[in-house]
């Protein structure tokens, strides 16, 4: 089940640095993409950065409707994020091209991803420049829900394989995440 | 051994969001932390993104010397990390206290951290309003190099667990990088 994250410790579902889909919705079109390059900004108002290229259709949403969710997805659904991460939303509906479902966010307009163990529902804090030069996007995080089943107390606890995070390499890879262990 | 990474390649180091150590030297102080929100920015030139807070020496020295590399530490060196994350190198020098090597770097002035798998020698694209807003460093990395017992032929190759990377979780836990598996 879902479960509410706190704001201001919401960082922690991206703090080991998964790989995210990037959903997004404007003027009746909604697309989905993935994106190993995301990660937290800062605490409190909790921010995200992802980084979106020019060509890709979820770029033209973001910029429309000034939100976007990081849903973080989990092994079961590994094939769907290559597909997700190949293919190009222009002209297609990669939802039903990739075989992801998608679900109304709670407080943005853009979908989430059905399945994901996380989500950020995330509004677009504009700095023109970084978004031009750099395809850098600067959210501030106003909702975010995780899968209490992997998600307790202000932490990851993942037992079973299919609903670890994952860590994208190259060419179809990617890393499940690993065991935890206390180090300090 | 250490071996050079071709620099347009050089984002797969932290294509899988590992937490990072970050290196730096200015005016005979030298300094190095712990850092979770690193990733890549762009492919070629290659750019990555560090969040660096205001009240670090790290933050200081960085802006002194336009320079830092970022450094992939390890699972043996996990207990080392948590103390380059916990304390402050103002008035103290870090490498010792933490139990760190200092070594030359390639081409940059700042030290790498010995005993690390992966190094990442940046140079400082300058983002005034980056830095100061959101304590946002933009790095062109101008020198890569991995030790080739885990990082191969543009590939991680982990399979000695004191050898695997690290994903930082909160209060001392961390996740250490999982298996591989292929999915597309």
């Amino acid at each position: 089940m879902l479960a509410d994250v706190e704001l201001a410790k919401s960082y922690r579902l991206l703090n080991h640095g998964p790989t995210v889909l990037v959903s997004s919705a404007a003027g009746g079109k909604r697309n989905v993409m993935a994106a190993a390059w995301a990660m937290p900004l800062d605490f409190d108002p909790p921010k995200v950065l992802v980084v979106v290229d020019k060509s890709t259709c979820t770029r033209e949403l973001i910029e429309a409707s000034g939100e976007f969710v990081l849903n973080i997805p989990c092994r079961a659904q590994a094939a769907q994020v290559v597909r997700a991460g190949s293919e190009s939303g222009h002209g297609r509906d990669k939802f039903a091209s990739c075989g992801l479902e998608p679900l109304p966010a709670q407080k943005v307009g853009a979908p989430r991803v059905g399945g994901c163990i996380a989500y950020l529902e995330c509004k677009v804090v504009p700095e023109p420049h970084n978004q031009r030069q750099y395809d850098l996007f600067i959210g501030e995080v106003i909702a975010a829900q995780a899968d209490d089943e992997v998600y307790r107390d202000g932490r990851w606890t993942f037992s079973d394989a299919a609903k670890r995070s994952l860590h994208y390499i190259s060419g179809g890879a990617f890393f499940a995440t690993g065991e935890s262990f206390q180090a300090g």
